[in-house]
């Protein structure tokens, strides 16, 4: 009987969740709108009724082994979803339980960077690669830290928040977290939109950016802009990549990775992202360090790498 | 038949070995100073000499299982010492094979940092904790760090270089490393000085440091002032803790350890470094990480505990 796993990737506004296989295959694919759900549990029966129903028709010659999950602010140990900014469930959400009530298989949460990581790990370009890093480039900036072929999940399972290390020590752009000079009020799509108007307001070139409102501004529009050569734009660009670049040279600093992964939003700039931080990791890593960290473009799927590698953390995890 | 090991734990000045049980217990303990020897090969037979000779007379009746090192830019992956700045020995040394030609038994050779967090993890206050990162304070600032219960190498053997992590990107102060900023230069006895150096030029307070040149200035004069209510010495304590606790916070964001111990000369300090460290960490923290880590300093015996950890090492790692 063919072995398959229920992977969940939980967004702020959208889900998506699908049955897949052990080789990455994904059998079946819904999405289903979060925002849409003030109650997790409703939430959870949505899903479970729709999976229910495909395991009794269409897939009943297969065997559930488990559920992964990716949500932000996901916490392995406890299997909750723990204060998510970006979501509407307030405070601490079992999630895992409300899934054993409907399945009686192992669950696995974490955050969201964690699962993609495991999904570039077992299906993607990290395969092979026993210590790396992927980036999750969205609105914010997630992390999911790999290292001797393992996910880094810390005491409390919730180790991996580059998102939230000083650029700047007690200054610096002010972050939904509540700190300052975060790296994600930096190095995110949001990030970007804040650095390029800074550069509006200090520069004098002519950009057609100067037409469009902060609300309305997205890191595509910087992106298309910067493609054509606007001078702002691309300068934006750069300072996003000098501030990765030095910050990803203290945490190579830490784990020593063999390679760091892109994924998300803003990764999809590619070399307007990736060739300044490349170029200024070296410039700031320490000699041992030099030439030896290499930096790609996540090779998971746009839409449903996350769910794909949340469904293999039951094979990583369990 | 007892098993035992032989560690290794060498410095700049002065190197110690010994003969080391299972429990930590130190049967044969010797002293040789490193700086004495340019060529590594001598420095490895007159530590091969003497332990040859124990094992046949005074230790007929153990079995020596391996042999631990702990030195200044140690790989573990090829068992080189590699660059030290601080040794004599130029370029790659191949420590690990020099010792297999005198003994056919297991060499692991890893930084001196790394022993240390091996002995607290086997022998010391973290027993029983799966996460955490230990802090060599000497003249550098040396790190381990343990993530589920395994010290992180990195691909390259290399990872763990906390010293080296920027407390202000491309300024601050120069590192021997050839950065600018480096952790190290501002969180060491080495650091500590520098920041002395910068209160006296600041401020007009008295303070008998006055009287003391630069390169006789220890951390030593500096711990002892500040313990008789010495203005300025209590003020360069309380910004070491600063840039600690601020730098450590970016730590605990990738690792999420349980705790930091803290170990070597300027660790001797105690609450001196320790509360200002803690204080200014939780205030740097995330809110998901605070309240959460705790710091403490090292219960490894100071003149022979990194020697003990490098005898532990072999049990940890073959």
């Amino acid at each position: 009987m063919q072995e398959i796993t229920l992977g969940i990737d939980i967004g702020g506004t959208n889900s998506v969740f699908g049955l897949v296989d052990k080789n990455g295959e994904v059998l079946f694919r819904e999405k289903v709108r979060t925002i849409d759900y003030d109650d997790p549990r409703q939430f959870v029966k949505f899903i479970a009724d729709i999976i229910k129903d495909k395991l009794k028709t269409e897939f009943k010659d297969t065997q559930l082994k488990g559920i992964g999950i990716g949500a932000p602010n996901g916490n392995i140990l406890e299997g909750t979803v723990e204060y998510p900014p970006n979501l509407k469930w307030k405070g601490i959400t079992p999630l895992s339980n409300y899934f054993k009530e409907y399945f009686q298989v192992p669950v696995v949460l974490t955050n969201d960077a964690n699962v993609a990581a495991v999904g570039e790990m077992m299906f993607g370009g990290a395969n092979g690669i026993k210590d790396f890093v992927l980036l999750t480039l969205g609105t914010g900036l997630g992390s999911g830290l790999v290292v001797n072929g393992n996910l880094v999940y810390g005491h409390d399972g919730f180790a991996g928040e580059l998102g939230h290390t000083s650029v700047y020590i007690e200054r610096g752009r002010q972050c939904a977290c509540g700190r300052k000079g975060c790296l994600e009020t930096y190095v995110s799509a949001n990030g970007i939109r804040r650095t390029l108007f800074e550069l509006l307001a200090e520069r004098l070139d002519e950009s057609h950016l100067r037409n469009i409102s902060f609300n309305e501004m997205t890191s595509e529009d910087i992106y298309k802009a910067a493609k054509k050569g606007d001078n702002i734009a691309r300068e934006a660009f750069e300072l996003t990549g000098q501030i990765l670049g030095a910050k990803l040279a203290d945490t190579v600093a830490h784990i020593s990775p063999q390679a760091v992964f892109f994924y998300g939003g803003l990764a999809k700039s590619g070399d307007l992202i990736l060739k300044p931080t490349k170029y200024y990791m070296e410039h700031y890593l320490m000699n041992t360090f030099k030439n030896k960290v290499d930096l790609y473009l996540s090779s998971l799927n746009d839409t449903d790498g996350a769910m794909v590698g949340a469904a293999a953390t039951v094979w990583k995890e369990i």
